[in-house]
Formats: C-alpha cells, structure tokens, sequence
C-alpha cells in the first residue's frame, strides 16, 4: 500500500518507477513549448471512472496535435498504476502524453496522487467563483485548427495565472468570458446552470472550449431522469439568474457556486444533490 | 569539442549532464501545465549575445509567473555551458525555467545546440509567411495580468500548431493577427517593417506582444543611425504596403519576407543589408 503523501507514477514503456525521478528530457517540445496533452481523472476504489471517454479526449487531443497515441498500450499502464496505489475511496489520476523530442519518442505518463484536502470542504460549503476576461473573441475558433479549441494541451499557464488571480481575489477558481461576454469555461472545469429543469452549458466548437466528459455523462443521465438539456451561449447576468450553478470537474464532480463575481448565491440542497448524484459523485 | 549533433546541457543546482538524460520530474507544473518561462538566444564565438536583455526579460516573465528568478546563479550555469560547447561559430541556446513542484525547487535548464541547417537558406533566400488570426480582441491585455501578455511562457502549444499550420500551406512562418486586423507577433519572432526610412513595430503592452531583443537593439542602433522608429497598429495590408518587412528573432536574426499571403513581395538587398547589420547579423 502506496504511502499517504507518495504519488504513484507509471511511465510508458517502462511501467511504475520513483515519482520524484526526473522522466522527462529538457528538449521535449512537451516541456519547452506546451506541445503535449493530457487528461485528468478520477480513481474511485480502484477503477479509473469514465475512463473510455478520457481515452477518446485524450485520442482527439493527440489526432489535433499530430501525435500517435495507441490506447491499447495506455490500458495495461494505468491498471499497472493503479495496482500500484493500492488504496480505497478517491484519488487523482493524470495522463500525459508529450510530442517527444526530435530523436526520441513522445513520452507518457499515468500519476495517481491523492486528491486535495480542500476539495471535500469545497463540496461542503460550494466555491467562490470570479469572472475573469479571456480576451478571446467569439466564434474565433470556427475554420482555426491552429488555435487548438478543444484540444487539453498542455500550455495551461493563462487557465494557472487565473486561478492565481481567482485566489487573490478570495476565490477558488476563475470563469472565463469571451469579449463579446459570452461564458465560457473556468480554468479547470466546465460551467453548468439550472434554469427550472433545464440544464445549460456551454457550446463547444466555436468558443473553444473543452467537451467536459463528466459534464457529457451528467447530461446524458439528467435527459434520462426528465429534465431537459441544453447548449447555451449566456453571458454572467445569465448566469446570475439562473436557479443553481456548478463547475463541473472530473477530478472534483459538480460543485455548486456559492458566490460569483462577489455576489452570494442561494444553495439548493434537493437539486444539487441530484445533480452530483447523477454526474456520479 | 562537442559532436556536432550533440547539444549541451546545463541543469542550475547541476552544472552539464548527458543530454539525453530525462531531467524534469513529471508532476512539474513546467511540463504539466506549461508554467513556466524561457528564453531563445543566439551564441556567436563562445559568447551570449545581448545576454543582459535576455536575463531582464527573463526575470520579468518569472515576476509575472511568481517564479524566483536569481540571474546570479544563472551566468555561472550559463558560462559553463558554453565552455561545455567550445565551438565557434553561431547555436542556438535555450535557457528555461518551470514553477517546480510542490516539494521540488523550479528546474533550470541551459540548453545549446547547433543552428537549424535551414536557416542559413532562409537567410539567403527569405521568408514566406501566411497571416493567421490569434483569435484575440485588441487592447485585450490591459489590466489582465492572468493573459501573462509579454510573458515568454512555456505554454507555446498554439504557437507550434501556427507553425505546422504555416508549413501545411509552404510557408515557413506564421503571423498571428487580432480579430480587428491588428498584426501582432509572428510564432516565433517580431515584425518589423520599414516605411521610407521609418522602422516600424508593433507596440507590447495591450496587444500582448513579447518584447523583442534583439527587435529593441535594432531600433536603437537604427535611431542611431538616422532612421526613424516608430510603434505602430498595423494591419496586414499596411505590411503588403511596407518596402520591406521583417521577422526577427534572436536566433535568426532579423530575414526578410519574400511572399506575404501568397503575394510575392520585392526584396531590397540595400536596405535589408542595413537592418541585418544594425541588429548585428
């Protein structure tokens, strides 16, 4: 059984080593230029949940990028990590893959590590949530593969710089708007909204942003149990408005919003925890 | 004496490894998120040109990161790099830092290596460079230091995939132009463009733009020099309109472009001369 503060780390090729050991080499474009993707999950008692849909994001991620990726070969790594871990309940697991550089292959990794002490007071008490321009146009990634909407590369550094601004702000995490203020996604997750049994969210496409699978499976599940669904372009009044509003994360699940923009929000229990039921947390 | 195909590597806290040898630990933000920052320089003779800028912007991107930059510990890592390489002649060195882990210190690296083969036919033969829209609103970094606008991030993703973009439609450069027509930045270089005896670029600041090195060592040796020099809002016709326009980095040095959008554009081997001289190519 894994130590409560050690991570567990499998790369590709050579399966579980030291997770402090350096892996990645400094001229792999996937540590010089952010050219790599990746995905994060959730383990639960020893099965990575949702993890055919993580696959197929992270199989679309690499086709926008021009990098192989062969799930087949991702499979057996991740029930070796997970073997490796060894411990009930929640963790975080990360896949990673890198462009790789000139004269060496793209390099993979699967790290499991425990999930964050805050999250479970997070999904006590709801989260602070500030609205933080993106400086990106509407529609702008409609005909623009270059812009690489949709892809979960690895140059995060603006979604790291928000969540730094978001935290001096005295909040725990930042919701981007489009400049023609138009919502779009927060820095580590997928906005969700309830307007009566309606469930919004926003469309992908255009606006670039990330097809959340956790958000997917809830909306499929939500169709099934009677309420409606729907793709939305709405702005932070809109959002202001509506009943109840969650970040949805695969690592975290739905975590309704408690304050926006400094403006408190009214919790309701019944339907948050319908929500979070059926997004499976 | 280095093999000709084989870079230097000097790791801060190190001093010169195996080059091949992985040196990033896997759970670094650097490599995880692109959080982190870099700098491309030229080395000519065994010595860093206009190190001193670079060592300024570089610890102007980590303040922005939040990142400790000591430029101290740097020259020594730096000097013994390039002694490790002991060739004469023109490579290219990488210097780059990333946040570190939680329990890690921020990894270092100085990177040297021989000189794209290609750039020397560039040099000779110019550049051909599509225009591609950033998707950016202008003005859109003003007041939005989480946009890390002027900040050499490591999360280049998007600028690599205007590159390939670039080359897919046998160009060998892309420049990025906001949504109102504004050009800005080349993926990897600044535009300059002459007018008369007037150089232009455009302006850093609200646009987002890096400051260039070696772009400001031209402009004050071109002021110098009798030329006046002048930020500008350009939009992609004022540049078919320009006598001569420019990428420049600090690696290639400034090259003219020859075909702009597929129009071929007339070269003036005076002026061009001038420039590349002034920037000390």
């Amino acid at each position: 059984m894994a130590d409560s503060a050690h991570p567990v780390l499998a790369v590709l090729g050579r399966g579980v080593v030291d997770p402090t050991a350096p892996v990645a080499r400094a001229d792999d474009p996937g540590l010089t230029r952010g050219d790599g993707c990746f995905e994060g999950c959730r383990l639960l008692d020893g099965v990575v949940d949702n993890l055919d849909a993580h696959l197929s994001r992270m199989a679309r991620s690499c086709a926008a990028l021009g990098i192989a990726f062969d799930a087949g070969a991702w499979r057996p790594l991740i029930d070796e990590a997970v073997t490796a871990w060894a411990r009930p309940g929640e963790a975080a697991v990360k896949l990673l893959i890198t462009r790789g550089a000139a004269d060496d292959r793209s390099a993979g990794f699967v790290m499991i590590s425990a999930l964050s002490r805050e999250y479970a007071r997070l999904r006590r008490d709801g989260l602070r949530v500030v609205t933080l321009p993106r400086g990106l146009g509407p529609d702008v990634f409609t005909d623009a593969p270059w812009l690489l909407g949709g892809v979960k590369t690895l140059a995060y550094a603006v979604n790291m710089a928000a969540q730094r601004e978001a935290e001096r702000r005295g909040a725990h995490d930042a919701l981007f708007v489009a400049t023609d203020g138009t919502v779009l996604e927060s820095s580590t997750g997928t906005a969700v909204w309830a307007v009566g049994r309606t469930l919004h969210t926003t469309p992908t496409g255009a606006t670039g942003i990330l097809a959340g699978t956790t958000q997917q499976r809830l909306f499929e599940r939500a169709a099934a149990a009677g309420w409606t669904t729907a793709e939305s372009l709405a702005t932070v009044d809109d959002l202001h408005a509506a009943d109840v509003l969650w970040l949805v994360s695969s690592v975290r699940g739905p975590i309704d919003v408690v304050e926006l923009d400094g403006a408190s929000r009214t919790r309701n229990a019944g339907v948050d925890a319908e929500i979070r039921r059926l997004a499976g947390f």
